[in-house]
């Protein structure tokens, strides 16, 4: 009998099709890789083509040439320039399109994805988040703050070199006052963080977490809305991710890097989009979210039944995708 | 100068890209379109293979053959038979996965797509979907039906047959409560319906409206989520498609197949979504609530900005989608 879960973060129902459920190594993907260089000189994001970006906002440098860069995205959807203004006609709400859309360039070599970087590496990654993530928000104009990453085609890139994207808006999204709402609401209910009591409940359990360290835990989510999504979560109670310590950064990086590579390697380098789901620091003190990081790998194609239901029909077993998980060696 | 622009239904922010915005023509498909014969002998939907099927839930003949034939989803989301439970576990809420999943396979040709049927045809298909919608919320288990189609592989189908389907889910979705949650709030601000408002401003404005009949109009929304996003609204009030007439069934097959048309011949045949938004039966003297049909073609790759955000980029002006389309000759 397939089951519906409650994602009771954003309450949606997700169907677990266990009667057309796959094996996890069923979702390994079967296209040809083609050879990626090192260096590529036509890719805009290689070292040599610095040029070919707008004004770089800053850089990690190592023996005098750079490891990391953030550029303004050169194709932005949003004016770094104006001033933000509402403009309200009967049905009309429109707010100016003003705000930041930055790209982190995560790597000088043209193909080495996060799951075969150095933790090291990628712990100097996340500090350019921080970085970014805190002063986008000392922009008056902006709302909120999105961390996101596009890994191959079907996650929504044609560019090839590692990168990843910040994007701050100039109002708020509704998922996130929803999430922010079902999340204060729990807490009321029970006088608890939700998150918290998930990292609590997912341990008492065990059966759905790939593994942890000091201050992080990695895990399939009991309403998983496909094939290997993941969730990281800090066991510590933290609002914003701005308030990560050096420490933690670590440790998520070293997390971040060996659920990539154990996806690398477990489905032969699939597509994802990685996001990091945060409040604003003008809110770290909450009590009621709790900041994570949630990968989709793109092993799946949505169609109508999402779009007009919002729901989701995995056709995998999140005790079993967790399982498979634990078991792929990696090469950290 | 972007602009963000608030749907009203979902209180979703969309990002108008207007300074990357692209030309309606620059959506064309580029891809090459394969050759379909009208009959494939591998295809289980073609007349020959009703036995890949399973038991035929209903049809319409014409001269002794079939037209169209409704059978359950041999691959099924849900289980067809089987008791509605609920089990609570301190955080994980299950309900069994009871439901409904059929196919409507549309014609008897295997390469007659909605485009370039006759309205009449497209009419029989609606009567169909009116005819399961309400048979299927008849079953006390059900709590919300869903009708969409799935054409293509961008829209989630490797079934190139024309058909679309319908699933009756245990639950209803949250996104399905947030929109009623939504348009009620409206009611309750203004005393009127918000898609009889929409209806009443998208006429007053002309701008985004791509043609209209006695009982729908078909437009771009204002704050289009993708590039030829398009709905499809009655014009007069009415929370469920449950209570169609005959007459507005031939009306709306004619916008849905003249539309389908449009966006057919001008971006050379993309792939694309619809579905059916409906309150159930039950609730079909709602005055909160309009039932309405949306059309997403789909010519982008959503990403990690849309995942972390549940906010669109539309790198097309709704406006001049509307006028491209308005101008787009069709063969009816």
């Amino acid at each position: 009998m397939p089951e519906l879960r409650l994602n009771l973060i954003t309450r949606e129902w997700v169907i677990i099709a266990t009667e057309r459920a796959k094996r996890p190594d069923e979702f390994r993907q079967k296209r040809d890789k083609k050879y990626l260089p090192d260096h590529d000189k036509s890719c805009p994001f290689c070292p040599g083509n610095e040029d070919k970006t707008p004004g770089e906002i800053m850089k990690v440098s190592s023996d005098g040439s750079w490891k990391i860069r953030v550029t303004p995205n050169k194709f932005s959807a949003l004016s770094f320039e104006g001033e933000r203004k509402r403009i309200n006609e009967g049905l009309k709400h429109l707010v100016t399109g003003v705000g930041k859309h930055e790209v982190i360039i995560e790597s000088a070599l043209h193909n080495t994805p996060t799951a075969l970087m150095p933790a090291e590496d990628v712990a100097d990654i996340l500090r350019i988040y921080k970085n970014r993530f805190l002063d986008i928000y000392n922009d008056p104009r902006i709302e909120h703050v999105i961390i996101f990453k596009n890994n191959g085609e079907k996650a929504g890139t044609s560019i090839e070199h590692p990168h990843s994207q910040i994007v701050g808006t100039p109002v708020t999204p509704m998922q996130v006052r929803d999430r922010i709402d079902e999340t204060t609401r729990y807490f009321d209910n029970t006088g608890e963080c939700l998150m918290c009591a998930t990292v609590k409940s997912e341990f008492a359990e065990g059966r759905r977490i790939i593994f942890d360290t000091n201050h992080f835990v990695t895990f399939i989510p009991y309403a998983a809305l496909s094939p290997f999504h993941t969730w990281i979560f800090p066991k510590k109670h933290n609002a914003s991710f701005g308030d990560i310590s050096d420490e933690e950064i670590a440790d998520l990086a070293y997390n971040l890097k060996t659920v990539l590579s154990k996806i690398y390697h477990g489905l032969d380098n699939p597509d994802y989009n990685y996001v990091i789901r945060s409040e604003s620091p003008k809110e770290s003190g909450s009590e009621y979210f709790h900041w994570y990081l949630s990968i989709v790998p793109r092993v799946i194609q949505t169609a109508g039944f999402e779009l007009g239901s919002g729901m989701y029909i995995n056709t995998s077993l999140p005790e079993e995708i967790a399982e498979f998980l634990r078991k792929v060696k990696t090469d950290s």
